[in-house]
C-alpha cells in the first residue's frame, strides 16, 4: 500500500509528526529526530529527504549516503549515551517514506533482550530534559 | 553485552542456528539465509560475514558492501513474493554479529501495519515449500 506525499508526515511536517518527533537536524540526505516517547532513553529517527518507500528503491548512491546517515547517529548515539546495544528498525506498511528507527538499549532496563515497541506511550520528558539528550547527541555527532 | 564468536551461532553454525534457519546462498560480505519462521511469508536474514556487533563499527567500504546486500536481498524477496511492503530489524541485544531480519508484509495478512515479532513460533513449512521459496528468491537475485 502506497501513501502519497499529501498524505505523509515527513513530507508535509504536520501536527502527528510533531506531536511524535523534534527535529534535531539535517544529516546528508536526511533529517535527524529524537523520537518523544524516551522509554528507550535517546531514541532517535532517520527519515531519508524524499518520499521513497523502500531502501531498495535508492540508487547505490543515495542509499550508501542514508546509511551513513543511519551509522553517524548511531555512532553519536553510542558516544553521548553509553548504551549496550543500538537496535535499528524500518517498517512503514501504510507510511511509504523511508525511515530508520535507531533504539538504544540498556541492559536490565526496558524492553532489554527483545525487539522493541513501536510506541509504548510511557515515557515523555520535560523540554529541559528533550533539550539535553538532543544536544548531547548534537555535540557527538 | 558482548558475546564472543565461539557463543555465536553465525560463527559456529551450530544447531541452534540450524533450527532456526536455512542457508540459502553467500552474498559479498554476508550470508543469506532463509527463517524458518514463516508467518511473514518469504522472510529471510542477511548476516554480516565477521563477528561484529554494531553497523557503525564498520568501515564505509564494508557497510556499503553489507547494506547492498541486505538491498540485493530485498530487491529479490520483492520480486519473487509480491509483499506489499518489506521490514528491516537488526537488534541483536545478546548476540554481537551483524545480521538484519528482512520480513515481507502482507496488506490485511499476519502483523500487518506494525512492527514484526522475533519469532510469533507458528507457522513452520515442508521440506519442500521451503525449498520452493528459496529457489524463488536465489532466481530473483
Amino acid at each position: 500500500m502506497k501513501t502519497n506525499p499529501a498524505e505523509c508526515l515527513y513530507c508535509t511536517k504536520n501536527q502527528t509528526q510533531k506531536d511524535l518527533m523534534i527535529k534535531i537536524c539535517d544529516l546528508s540526505v536526511s533529517e535527524l529526530f529524537l523520537f518523544k516517547e524516551q522509554s528507550y532513553r535517546g531514541r532517535c529517527l532517520v527519515a531519508y529527504k524524499d518520499h521513497v518507500d523502500g531502501l531498495f528503491e535508492l540508487s547505490d548512491e543515495n542509499r550508501n549516503a542514508f546509511m551513513a546517515d543511519v551509522a553517524k547517529t548511531a555512532a553519536a548515539m553510542d558516544k553521548a549515551l553509553h548504551p549496550d546495544k543500538i537496535n535499528y528498525g524500518a517498517y512503514g506498511d501504510t507510511l511509504s517514506h523511508l525511515h530508520f528507527h535507531l533504539v538504544p538499549k540498556y541492559q536490565g532496563a526496558y524492553g532489554w533482550g527483545g525487539v522493541f515497541e513501536m510506541n509504548p506511550k510511557q515515557t515523555y520528558l520535560t523540554d529541559t530534559e528533550y533539550a539535553e539528550i538532543i544536544e548531547s547527541i548534537k555535540a557527538s555527532l
